[in-house]
């Protein structure tokens, strides 16, 4: 095909796109077309020029991705996808309505999504993720991502940007469309092109600055943006927002304003006017087709159908950090499931993620001191049919809750592993101790929180996480070492829970996790050598949480319970079996369990571990206290 | 004073600074010896160099400031406040015990941290506010950041720089101690400095390289620092972690190893035959005095002492969005009290933050779309005496949580103001609704949830905001127009609830907030017109929660209470009125309220607001069915 003909049915294509975003916005009544119209030209390049893919086969694990990072701009994603013949023209009309997959910005219910957007500033550590993973199965396919120009403020990006030049990423390419003009005013950087091109290739990218509607120049650096070796690609394309339509172009006060009525009739005369040429081209004068992927021979490598691992060989009783088994355990699922990835940020030797480093150093990715891109990044692998385990201190995933949020939404299997949880840290202060973590990961449709308090539960749990592909799952480890209190042939279901003691005179329910469960245990020695005898329940499934099983305890420890955790009470353990009880409620509520409450209530300290969980009053003499107390 | 005489005086307290970081780590069994002795002589030169403060009186408001990012190198901070007679001995071997205030990381419980880091990327923040603070008050105080070379990786340091350069903080110096070696490995950059100078300088910052363990090199970096114009100036210093001490200088495997008993005998030996000079130098023989802060003649603006807000001035029924209501509110703080600032990250339009703005301007602070940054600059403009109100969408703060948790970490009092709450939003879908934001806000200690449903609500809140100083405060609004409920006169004190519907023959209690109060009204209407009543709570205080009040409601409402929240299950509405009134139960269980959930518990999508609503089961349809299921 001659580039000049291509060139004409670029433009003829991006002609159209800009229609139907005019169109499908006014049809909403609500949307982004002014941020559609400017990233057009850019979008249909990428997929009519740059791009190597089977449209037909989305999954196709060569085909070339792209990524909308600008997600309000989605019109441009789902016209482009209607212009490849997918989506017709009677869906592409049900944009934003209720029971259309086509939402107000990207989520998964569209097949044509690669990623879950629309929080700015996540796509390029997706992007990240899927060129790695292109690196790691010997995969030929490029990932393309757009951004916008408002967004490249978020630090999430300069993470990404760092690490992607670090791993020397030339099979990723990102265009900025720097349109000028965000929400609510200019950009910090405004129109500086070349601060933009200063930025990039300070932060090691191979940079060039395009005019980003102009279509020949669009080809031109995607010609040159595929010759690069050893570094990612930035285009810096200078683009109008609103372009095509006089109306709106460049004018503040259309950020996310849908044009309807009147303004739309004139938007779409103007779009005529302004490209009459593109728009009267026969786009049936050229046999247009995809440049298929390049094939690799690599077998794709998609998640285990079977992940089994080995049981654990701990001795009851041996003293082993939870955090610890975990990294034992990682490297036991990477044995039998090739899948298995770990990311970690620079922690690897506190998470123990450098077990499974140690032996397989090509399925570990070091993401340093930068937690939203490693998340992106986990983004990014899941989508490519990785299983990607994910560790940093338990309090230092709140620095990329944003990340695991989008990661829900667009229904990510991430599996996070956070360790240092809780005020039995010691030393190192508030700062380092999890104390939110639960309540940051229950707060997500579909996600599980696992919190073992042994080695042999963490190695169940491990396999069980391995398994669970329907969202987030979350496990909690601890710093301090623990003993061994399982036999290796207990099973850990997800949603269960482990009764430790129970007698037919139980005053109350101990419920604890993780550390806590010692301390109940403790407690349990304690008020028994007095012939107090309480039931003490390990909830190491935190969400879901075995409700009937902890009831059931309950109602024989004379309807009394009491959760010990090592966190603040806001959306901790005892909130989550309050309201796991609560629906579980006979429905005359004559059950009436009382539910007691001992957490970490005030900001905690440095300190020694066991001095602090006094002063929290979650230990064994706290249990002993309450338990007297209401006995 | 000689140059000379000062540099070996400076040196002096270098090798004393080296001596007690290695004794008091030593002492405590734990801590960050090396990463102390990397950032020695950077701190040295700034406190007895480079500053001018009065460190008799830290919170005179012309002292230069200093924050020290990398947290966890603390024990050179304790050891300088030492040096400078501040600390005695005793006091500094105190540290990380568990009754000192000399904690592991720094945290606000000692009076000479400028805010808690421990968490990465955080300081820089700060430090832009801080020296946005100096600019707004016309003061000249500078502000000395120390960061290190590993949290360089975090994208919040960039959000920062890029601020900083915007706002030409020539008043800003911030130093990188560039020792290569992070915690597990070496550090993504290693040594290349020349790449540090040119990401700042493509930052927009004046950038210098400089040898960082050669005092009066640093010294001369500080000059040509004070010499700079209308850019922050970032002083990259090459070092070696645990410099001085062979054992452990430059090598891998001592990152948070305290050296103890033979080892630590062998380093104090080693410091003292490496700085044979500095250690013999005898201090007395120069009388060192700190410069004296150059006084601004600007009154000091702390916090006001009364905030008075003049009444409201809305009409029953009168119909305007709580985002709207917030910006009206905002203004009026801002005329009774000098002190209130507002920041907000590009979405002003949609917080409403614009109408503040509109009114006083210099007030204003636009961070652009970088979130985490606008957080950390709080935490400055708060530690110095500003009232900051920060609005984004209530998802956005997602994206910042960690910097809000070390907020309340460091005790300070930020006012965060979330709109665009839960699926009443409509058709911009899942990405943009606000869904876990009370979960979020609720689990920090002493952290307050608001969430008004109207006008007048909003304005008295906001009030109360303004006031509350002893931690974070959250203020949750609404997209949709809401009409006015509330009389003019009516009061609204945190830790408060209103009851809207009350008879003798209530079946339920229906509470709800924001949106939800609305549809529990409308539910109100089509039960009463069966004959069946229930009463009404709009529980605009969600942290604290008046559990009495709810509670007495609930107990003539047959002992049923159906919380309805445009939010997730986890950590929302349902469980903070649970756990409140678990704790306010009676002794013997007796009371057995019956509390039923209805709210958003699946991924929602884009439709109409009211659609949503419907979808989620939180409309006034849902809860009717709800009152009939249980009645």
């Amino acid at each position: 095909m001659k580039k000049e003909a291509l060139i004409k049915f670029i433009e003829h294509k991006a002609y159209a796109i800009r229609c139907w975003s005019i169109a499908m916005t006014a049809k909403a009544g609500s949307g982004h077309p002014t941020s559609a119209l400017s990233a057009t030209d850019i979008v249909a390049v990428i997929f009519f020029y740059a791009m190597r893919f089977d449209p037909y086969n989305y999954e196709n694990p060569d085909n070339d991705r792209f990524i909308l990072s600008k997600g309000h701009a989605v019109p441009v994603l789902y016209a482009v996808w209607h212009e490849l013949g997918l989506i017709s023209d009677a869906e592409l009309m049900t944009y934003r309505q209720s029971d259309s997959v086509l939402e107000g910005h990207p989520t998964r219910r569209c097949v044509y999504v690669e990623a879950a957007t629309g929080s700015l500033g996540i796509g390029l550590s997706v992007g990240v993720g899927e060129a790695l993973n292109a690196q790691l199965d010997k995969r030929y396919y490029r990932t393309y991502v757009v951004m916008g120009d408002s967004e490249s403020s978020e630090g999430s990006v300069w993470e990404a940007a760092q690490l992607a030049a670090h791993y020397k990423c030339d099979n990723l390419i990102c265009f900025i469309d720097v349109n000028n003009l965000g929400q609510s005013t200019e950009t910090m950087l405004d129109y500086e092109i070349k601060k933009y091109v200063d930025m990039s290739t300070s932060f090691g990218w191979h940079a060039i600055a395009v005019d980003g509607h102009n279509v020949e120049a669009l080809m031109r650096a995607v010609d040159e943006a595929h010759c690069v070796d050893d570094k990612p690609i930035m285009i810096i394309a200078k683009t109008i927002k609103g372009y095509g339509v006089d109306l709106v172009a460049g004018r503040e006060g259309f950020h996310g304003k849908a044009l309807t009525g009147e303004q739309e009739k004139i938007a779409l005369q103007q779009l005529q006017k302004n490209f009459s040429a593109a728009a009267s081209f026969d786009e049936n004068s050229l046999q247009w087709k995809p440049m298929h992927p390049h094939q690799s021979e690599v077998k794709h490598r998609g998640p285990c159908e079977v992940i089994m691992m080995p049981r654990s060989e701990y001795t009851k009783g041996e003293m082993i950090a939870t955090r610890r088994a975990y990294g034992l355990s990682l490297a036991h699922v990477g044995d039998v499931c090739d899948s298995v990835i770990s990311l970690d940020a620079e922690v690897k030797n506190s998470t123990h993620a450098d077990i499974f480093e140690s032996v397989y150093p090509s399925r570990f990715f070091q993401c340093f001191v930068a937690e939203q891109n490693m998340i992106g990044m986990g983004i990014g692998f899941d989508r490519r049919g990785k299983i990607p385990f994910i560790s940093t201190f338990s309090s230092f995933f709140s620095r990329a809750h944003d990340q695991v949020r989008m990661a829900a939404v667009g229904q990510s299997a991430l599996r996070l592993v956070g360790s240092h949880c809780g005020v039995s840290i010691g030393q190192d202060g508030p700062s380092q101790m999890g104390l939110e973590d639960i309540a940051l990961m229950r707060c997500m449709p579909k996600s599980v929180v696992l919190y073992p308090c042994d080695a042999v539960s963490t190695h169940k749990l491990v396999e069980q996480m391995a398994r669970y592909d329907k969202g987030i799952s979350y496990l909690r480890t601890t710093r301090m070492a623990t003993p061994v209190i399982y036999e290796n042939s207990e099973q850990f279901p997800i949603g269960g829970c482990k009764v430790l003691k129970k007698s037919e005179n139980d005053v109350a329910c101990i419920v604890g996790a993780g550390v806590t469960v010692f301390e109940a245990l403790k407690a349990y020695e304690i008020l028994s050598k007095q012939n107090i005898f309480v039931s003490v329940v390990d909830l190491y499934s935190i969400k879901p949480l075995d409700a009937s099983g902890v009831k059931s305890v309950a109602l024989s420890s004379r309807n009394t319970i009491i959760v010990v955790e090592d966190h603040y009470p806001e959306g901790g353990i005892c909130e989550a079996v309050r309201s796991a009880l609560a629906e579980n409620i006979s429905a005359d509520g004559s059950s009436g369990i009382k539910i007691y409450s001992l957490a970490v209530k005030q900001l905690p300290r440095s300190g020694k571990p066991e001095e602090l969980l006094a002063m929290a009053c979650i230990d064994a003499d706290a249990i002993v206290a309450l338990v007297k107390g209401i006995d």
